[in-house]
């Protein structure tokens, strides 16, 4: 590759990266999809939370996942994501991020979580995946139902 | 075009529909600005929100946003947007987007909204244009002045 | 610089503003370290905020974090930036951002904040700094430990 190639490709991956944390961000929004959450990381990878622990490898994290949703304890949720900064080297890399989550429950409370991910990525097969999320939580506000 | 040229045009393309989208927000945040609305959107593009309607074309759209101004029952806003998926195809492109806007009422209530925007986007000489733009609510939080 | 080149160093300056903003944001976050706050800012540089007033230096922006940590008063802060504008002219740039902040007091009490950021930038020896940053608030609201 040419420098400017390398540039270029590197503005690509950061991209490519934040539409894989946007998507993400829709596999937990869409009630907490197990199996979509799967596709975005790689066999071995990791999802933890400073609230609900560390899930390894694929079925752990689809477990997780398919059990919020089982709950039936969420309504709706929106996680929104601000404050990237993307370090890329070749095909691997690491993200920080903010946070926004706010939730619905089904009894009409309200959630909001702030804090941040720190994030590993693989490019695998071409395709960013992740290695490892963590989300660290900072502020959680339950306010019941009015 | 050469291929590099293609992959630099395409985040080019990317960071002026980001910039367009951010301009709507402005518009709407100040104060429901129907004449700088119309300057975003093309001729015939539509504006909906699943909680307020369709709007198609300049005039109804324009319109809707006057007569949100004209009851002066919003103090101020802030819409914002995290979140972008955009996808170009040459001088068309999709988007969706999470947002959260924040109203301060006229009587002092504080409103919250969290969604999702579907958008589709069209290149008119050179520059990028809403051509549709949706707002999906997911939850409406409404709290009385204190 | 070929135009292609000029094209490809114009979205690299808008990402690595966009890191000089988040950075602004960790620095704000770690419990506002007013050492760190300088490193962003050029020598002469302005930060101002409606709701603070205008420091102006190195000495005198240390100065106003150093106070905000020094009263405790923030137990843990989450400032978020959305809605980048970033106009880049040479070495010279400005941009506009939506913002959110959220405190969590000492006391436990929540403080949302919601604005827009005004800034100028300059690039110094290869580096991105901030000549200008200011802070225009739109809404406060604190809502008091339960």
């Amino acid at each position: 590759m040419t420098h400017d190639e390398q540039r270029l490709r590197r503005l690509e991956d950061i991209e490519e990266i934040r539409r894989l944390k946007a998507a993400y961000c829709a596999v937990a929004d869409d009630d907490h999809n197990g199996e979509a959450l799967t596709t975005l990381f790689v066999a071995d990878g990791v999802w933890s939370a400073s609230i609900s622990g560390v899930f390894e490898g694929h079925d752990a994290m689809r477990g997780h996942f398919d059990a919020i949703r089982a709950s039936g304890r969420i309504r709706s949720s929106s996680h929104m994501v601000m404050n990237p900064v993307i370090d890329v080297d070749g095909d691997t890399a690491s993200g920080t991020w903010s946070f926004l989550m706010m939730y619905t429950g089904a009894d009409g409370s309200r959630v909001r979580i702030v804090g941040f991910y720190r994030d590993t990525y693989v490019r695998v097969d071409g395709r960013w995946k992740f290695a490892t999320l963590h989300a660290q939580v900072q502020d959680h506000e339950v306010r019941p139902a009015v």
